[in-house]
């Protein structure tokens, strides 16, 4: 007995809940829980099936490409199958702590491959959980040698995403498009709110009552990828801009940690320039 | 072309979704939504889907109850219908005003049929929205002859659902009986905390820095029914039992509307003393 | 035995609260709770101290004018005068509604003088609730015409405040001026996210996964004066705009309604863009 | 130019602050942050009173005395002095984890003198952050002298503070009487709901929407102590218990490190059963 995800994602026609389950049903396999949505703007159908049974999966992929709509796209996920992240830091110990922390305790299920920071302040920290660091310095580099340098690190791990955990570093449009819908990244205001450098500066002098971070995919405008999490706290008065900043860092890792988890759980679908989260 | 909510509950089986959905795309039904759970420690199944297209209830509902299991239960809901509610109140208008001020701005889609006090206090705010208002005052009745007074009043609407919006009185189990999952209650406090009577003096005598307030089904244990919805505010050191009660007015108002919106939908499935939300 | 609220703004220095407070002990009187913040960027001074006992206003404040510095401000308020409060509308009810009802039910102890839309269709429930509604309409008139009609209105009721509950019109600079820290507006969304026109389609657009209200003092820039109070609710990928304007219903009157309690306990202090809440 | 904090604690009458006030401003002290509270009932006084400049720490509390009642409390405490903490585990790492990752980032400035186990799981947890580790195991002993053993290890390390960062015993009023106000527990329920063993397991049996999490100082009864910090998260239908004990560890990690930051920060008064906050 195995456990899989299947993932759907294409046009809406009437049937296709039908269609897909019934399949499923043929193989024999237990349906687990069903998730669905369909956009009513756009018209697409996401899905997202927990199955439990014994799988052929080549048959069972070749009836569902049988039968679904030209267009679509589906994958059969493993449940036990970790996936491999590559976390980039620069200095902030916090959201890269909480992660290990939650690797370490089993409340996530990801393979921490690789840490790489642009400062080597956290390589002592990812060293304490057993996780190799990487110094790959931006100084005296130019963007794109600098990129190319870490380009090389990150793909000797072979990683499923990459996670930026505080990397306070714009990166390239050519950067990103080597991994779409594969960079998250912690933004830390409640976006759209304070886009930019020192989203914290810009809440304090707002006078704010409440602050908050975003975890979202890295698309090629800053801070405007498709959202995954967001998470807020109070704040009032009393609060200077570096209290804010650290009364945020609770919000920002477990932005960042939730994001994570449902990407673990293949629950998230990206629609547009937003998420489906199934 | 109408708009219907199917809704099924039986024990699980492997093929359920496939076959309920393919008598669906039989009757050329588009699914709007569909959501489902299984309970995994009692296996039992429950599903809300959301269709849309020319019903044949009769014929629909004939094939269902072919391939359902022995013991299901399965209802087809026109989304039109608005459901009937007679509230009973005390004195505190918060909630009943609540209530109001969302069906007359269409936040609620629900037919107020009447309000019933034990104390007259509240009928002219009733009045104020043309609900008919009847005071059956408890003082100088045995208990049982205040719930026949009840019954008749309450009988002659017919309602859907009671609804208790700050109805300060136990009702008897003879009472309960007559309306199973049929009565909703607004408890001031997060339950389990704080059963029975003064829950925010309660609250306060405890010190908590958090209250709550808890919509949820009336049966026969005094404040046990399964819990629908559960809001919570912060308070601290500052609030006495009056200023928490006051707070609360907040949270009340809004685990009860809510828990209203999700009947309204029919989203509530209950399952032994708990509820599930579809 | 009375209650008052003694307001202190002035330039810090050393000594001000033994001074303040040692001025309400030669005159009797009892601190029932005492507040300050000082700014530590601009050094400013801000106190709120409760006061009970019998009070001699003239020469307590003369005392404290020889004792404070120059370009100090301070008053003395008594806890049971009602602010007086004009309620500008457009067609939304739910802000108005629940204003109404929180002084119906004593949750608010202000003086409702009036409402004035400039549409029609909430007369019937400001008088509902025994409140003159006023409607100007501002169709066929300039913005000039417009906000002279309505200060004929509003000016014949001398109010202390303004409220825009849903004022869905931008007031001019001119109008702005004459009510300084006087005009308190809910603004649909987490500023400064979605400043302007239809934040609920923004943040739809956006795909956020929360969403607020901000209830802020009205100044000549739009959507940017000092911020009173905010709240927010979470929501996914199911909402429309629609129905992200519908939840956003409760925010909304629960920031505004809030504003206006802090307001009726004289606990805003403005600063610069900012408030501080004492 | 030091920065200390002063609490003081009295029977109520009038001219506290002024007299409080009037002394620091004697001594030419600045008053950074002042808060204070009178409980109505109770009519005792707390005031918490952040002072820069330079202290005669002698003189300035000799004065005090003088002039504050009998039955007062007082005393001057400098910000830079770390509290020392010995923490208790048994085998769950996210609370020890959060303090240590606290400590370690800045958000926290205690010092932590050494973690004690009575399994030895989190040994190498502690060792990583280069806290010493001991196990003291209870099995095989009575629980006298088990505790026995703890208070040696304990005591040789003269903490301030003793934290129950998921410490699954229950500790004897004979220990607890040594650590008046100086033991604190994170308990992993929203209490008084779910007192005692299993509190998930009971939450999900009672079908609640929401969970929680309580830091509370320990006195002899079971989970009764004064309550410093609550935190609560939502949980739906779909979480088993297990699910919920998982969801609970953020809330129960957040509301433990924020009960140690306002014991760090002097703020936590304990007035009978419950906490002060200033």
């Amino acid at each position: 007995m195995e456990r899989k995800i299947l993932r759907t994602e294409c046009p809406d026609s009437k049937g296709l809940i039908a269609g897909i389950t019934g399949i499923c049903f043929e193989h024999q396999l237990n349906i687990i829980r069903n998730t669905e949505y369909v956009d009513p703007v756009s018209g697409q159908f996401y899905m997202r099936t927990e199955l439990e049974g014994q799988f052929n999966d080549a048959a069972l992929l070749q009836q569902l490409d049988q039968m679904l709509p030209a267009g679509s796209e589906r994958s059969l996920l493993p449940v036990s199958r970790r996936k491999r992240m590559v976390i980039l830091v620069t200095r902030e110990s916090h959201c890269l702590g909480d992660i290990l922390m939650k690797v370490f305790d089993g409340s996530l299920q990801l393979d921490i491959a690789a840490v790489v920071g642009n400062y080597p302040e956290l390589a002592d920290l990812a060293e304490r959980f057993g996780i190799p660091f990487h110094h790959v310095c931006h100084l005296d580099k130019s963007r794109q040698a600098h990129e190319q340098a870490l380009l090389e690190v990150i793909e000797s791990y072979q990683p499923d995403y990459l996670v930026l955990a505080k990397f306070m570093r714009i990166l390239t449009p050519d950067f990103v498009e080597r991994y779409p819908e594969r960079i998250i990244n912690i933004h830390h205001s409640f976006l759209p709110a304070f886009i930019g450098a020192k989203p914290y500066q810009q809440a304090f002098e707002r006078g704010v009552k409440i602050i908050g971070a975003t975890a979202h995919f890295v698309n090629n405008a800053l801070d405007e990828g498709p959202i995954i999490e967001q998470m807020v706290s109070r704040v009032d008065h009393n609060y200077s801009a570096q209290d804010m900043a650290k009364a945020g860092r609770d919000v920002e890792k477990a932005a960042l940690t939730k994001a994570l988890k449902l990407i673990q759980e293949d629950r998230v679908f990206v629609h547009g320039n937003k998420t489906v989260l199934l």
